[in-house]
């Protein structure tokens, strides 16, 4: 198999409603987007949500980074370009590069993900799907960012406790992944958007929100222009974690 | 030229991220999707944004108004038709109609849209732009679902405020469309769209609203079924109405 075999390429377009207030793809669709793409290049290499789930197995989504400088203005096409990193007997590493118009990379992305059976929710050994074909893709293109991070977060005051509401939800009846990059970037005051861009982003996800559970946002300042935050549900029990790094505008 | 020329079609998928908690499509998607089609068919017969803007003209939408039955699911694929049934001097009205995978009909929308120049802000002689040529598309596809209405909300208790949030705002620092959309259907309880399912839903636009406004959600309740919503910024001006009309599930 050729290396280009390996890696996904899919087009997509910064529709008006994907930009934010500067007119740059929001960083909320472009996880979207990402998402996508891994759904594209999984299904066409035999592990794709639709087949997995016939096997009662499912990709769950760990650990996102990404890092951007000029994303995609609005109009503008763009490419999402993904592949398998590394697997190991858990979790399988996938990443991702964002190509502007020009075929330049604007944008790159480290995910990690685990395979769960559906029905008792436990991890599944990657080595015994399909006898262990998903290492066959295995693909050493370059990613050039940092792996996700550990975030901590001591705060205990909350800076908004959000009702799950019913845009927030997805098929499973939990807070939908997207909407989280949302929220934690709705933390921020709009003048924050004004001065500076988000250089990069991370987000580990570590249970699941459901209809009757309030979402509390913590907030550590690391510096003034990196902040971590953690979600949780009910004020107690820890749901996800996220890293916001921002960089002066021009 | 034949009427097939003067209808487009466009195709799309319900993406993951793009459904609610039922599975089914979400309405604020498929008013993005209803929008992006109406883009690609004005562009395509020389009145798209991107010349118009080069003219010092845009499109504003002004009302919209949606039936549905029976939304796509998770990965399916579905058909947008749009066409312009009538253009009056200052507005025109573009349906819609929404085809599942077999091609049945599962969804119409009427949009009324008016031209405005860009310095002015004033509305524009829709018959002065490009010698009228947008009148030869004119089309008479049926559209079998009532036009959208005149709402009034007399309530004077908002039943949330809402500050102006990053992810609310579009290009032009103005909550945009689509998250009006979302916003009032948040309103209702979780379990309202367990019961029911929304079988009509209108948009009203009024006037914008900017960053340091905030939101006001106020509700008439015309019966258990049937809701007029208003939207006024800081509680006083109005920027937006809308009715919801709700089915019982079986």
């Amino acid at each position: 198999m050729s290396q280009l075999d390996k890696i996904g390429t899919y087009p997509f377009v910064a529709e008006p409603f994907h930009v934010d207030f500067t007119g740059h793809l929001t960083i909320g669709v472009l996880g979207n987007q990402l998402l996508n793409a891994a759904g594209f290049h999984s299904h066409d290499r035999g592990f794709g949500i639709d087949r997995l789930n016939q096997e009662q197995h499912t990709w769950v989504l760990s650990r996102l980074a990404l890092e951007m400088t000029d994303l995609p203005m609005q109009y503008e096409p763009y490419t999402i370009e993904t592949w398998v990193e590394n697997v190991y007997r858990l979790f399988t590493d996938r990443n991702f590069a964002v190509l502007n118009k020009d075929g330049k990379p604007v944008a790159y992305g480290r995910s990690v993900w685990a395979m769960i059976n559906t029905e008792t929710r436990k991890p599944v050994d990657l080595m015994a799907i399909h006898n262990g074909d998903i290492a066959g893709y295995i693909c050493d293109k370059e990613c050039p960012i940092e792996k996700p991070s550990r975030i901590k977060v001591s705060s205990q005051e909350p800076v908004a406790v959000l009702p799950v509401k019913y845009s927030d939800m997805d098929i499973n009846g939990h807070v939908n992944s997207i909407r989280y990059i949302e929220h934690i970037l709705d933390l921020f005051p709009l003048d924050t958007f004004k001065e500076k861009r988000v250089k990069r982003f991370e987000m580990a996800y570590v249970a699941e929100t459901m209809a009757m559970d309030t979402m509390a946002y913590y907030i550590d300042k690391v510096d003034d222009n990196n902040f971590d935050v953690e979600v949780r549900k009910n004020q107690a029990e820890v749901v996800c974690r996220s890293k916001v790094i921002f960089d002066k505008l021009n």
